[in-house]
């Protein structure tokens, strides 16, 4: 590892991550917490930045670049969204600069727009930064899970379009407040459950859910399945309806979608994918990290 | 009016609802209150029928006719579902009978099953006696609007088929616990913004709910609309998708759409395939009594 050159602040609204990088991106030691936007009182970003990253660089010489939703309403200072297509340079060339009351130099990475031929609006905070950090190359589709599930087009490293899905919002909504809340109580591991809601889900392109969601429970009810199985199976449906819907989105795109996500996400997306019979690989971890280094090092901070 | 001849119970779970019928069906009193099934303590089911009713028929010779949730897992008696397609007679024909320590007579209505082309199960309890009210000639189609609403195909007053969607459940759990949350804090009356999303919902067969549902959000952050409209548009989303999807399910029957449920949500439907440019009526009020009574008579109890 060579010498500190560079904090890679990635600042969600219920998580806080932070590496200290070397001027190679090589990562020298990292933080994680739960001190995510939510638990900041009184604005007092600098504060929480600096108790997170104590020890590393008491001078404050450092840049600083922080991604995610650190740049939304709720954030430290909100951004306004970088339209499509867009890449680490143009990313670069949108940072927001300010200096701490303490002399540090942080560099906020905004989020992206796009307008979907209809029209209608899709935004991201902080996933543009993981796929500027995967560097890919030719045309490719990256799947990113999540509480907003993002599907990214991107050409020679460049995101040209994006589509999100609300599948672990409504997901976690629809296990803990519905009528299906009364099967999901007692849930047990079931792959093949996860499989049968993963074929139904994607079925008919996806149509249907409201009649699908109703149907988890029916078939409970009719002894079709256990009722234990119902949040294994409900997961499944909202994955491979997502999955479906993003066939239409971008059917033209080759190669092998990529995976960009925690572990246990990215292998429950990889399973459904298997379902489906579509081609997949797994990012590496760190993407995030790699992105602010790639978009610190296109603005000249190392 | 003329003498009491029947008391008819429609008793789901969180209402009661309960009417004093003469020998032609004419309604003589009514009461409804709010001792739904989940209101009823120490499995007191008749204790609270008894209470509520006091005064109607002290003797207790007066049978006694109940549908809706009353027969499932959390009612008086779990009755088995009946399969389709099944009318007044083939309910009457299933008849649960039980006489309380009282000794009044009670005749439980149970529901009905379907089972889809593709093998999946499809259920309802209350909306049968509903539909047996109406009386409805010839092939129709009827949408009863709710919690879990309900597309039923009819043939001469038959239930030969039938589709749920969670549109109710699935909108409050949306609304009030997914990110959506955040705008629909103060709501609107916004008739145009619930046209919208009715537009946007039915669009593509009705696929794609999963990222229509974060483009509310995404549209509301781009200034798109404001977020007081979010409800509306979210409430016209889910409507209009749930029609679309049941187009796929009946894309046969001819006929206005016959809507069967309570006034606000009917008149809320009405607009919605006012949007869509599909014929409707409104089914006349008290069905589920006019049931009773249809039934109540197949099976020789007035």
């Amino acid at each position: 590892m060579g010498t500190a050159k560079l904090i890679g602040i990635d600042w969600g609204t219920t998580s806080f991550r932070a590496a200290l990088m070397d001027g190679d991106g090589g990562i020298i030691d990292r933080r994680a917490s739960g001190d995510g936007l939510l638990s900041v009182t009184d604005r007092d970003f600098e504060g929480v930045l600096e108790r997170a990253i104590a020890g590393w660089d008491a001078a404050a010489t450092l840049p600083v670049t922080a991604s995610g939703m650190v740049t939304s309403r709720t954030g430290w200072v909100e951004t306004p969204y970088l339209p499509c297509p867009a890449g680490a340079d143009d990313l670069a060339g949108a940072l927001t600069r300010l200096t701490t009351a303490g002399g540090r130099r942080v560099a906020l990475i905004t989020g992206l727009s796009y307008r979907n031929p209809d029209g209608t609006p899709d935004v991201m905070r902080g996933e543009e930064t993981q796929i500027a950090g995967l560097a890919l190359a030719g045309k490719r589709l990256a799947v990113m899970p999540g509480t907003h599930s993002k599907w990214v087009r991107i050409d020679s490293g460049r995101i040209t379009a994006f589509r999100s899905a609300m599948t672990g919002d409504a997901f976690a909504a629809l296990r803990d407040h519905t009528v299906l809340k009364l099967t999901t109580a007692d849930r047990v591991e079931a792959p093949g459950a996860f499989a049968a809601g993963v074929a139904v889900g994607s079925a008919e392109g996806g149509a249907g859910l409201l009649g699908k969601l109703f149907r988890q429970r029916a078939g409970s009810l009719m002894g079709d399945f256990p009722a234990s199985e119902t949040a294994e199976r409900l997961s499944g449906l909202m994955i491979g309806t997502e999955i479906a819907e993003a066939r239409s989105f971008a059917p033209d795109v080759g190669g092998p979608v990529v995976i960009v996500g925690g572990e246990a996400l990215a292998a429950r997306y990889a399973a459904a994918l298997d379902v489906l019979g579509i081609a997949h690989e797994t990012a590496p971890a760190d993407a995030a990290f790699a992105g602010q280094y790639r978009i610190a090092k296109a603005a000249g901070l190392v």
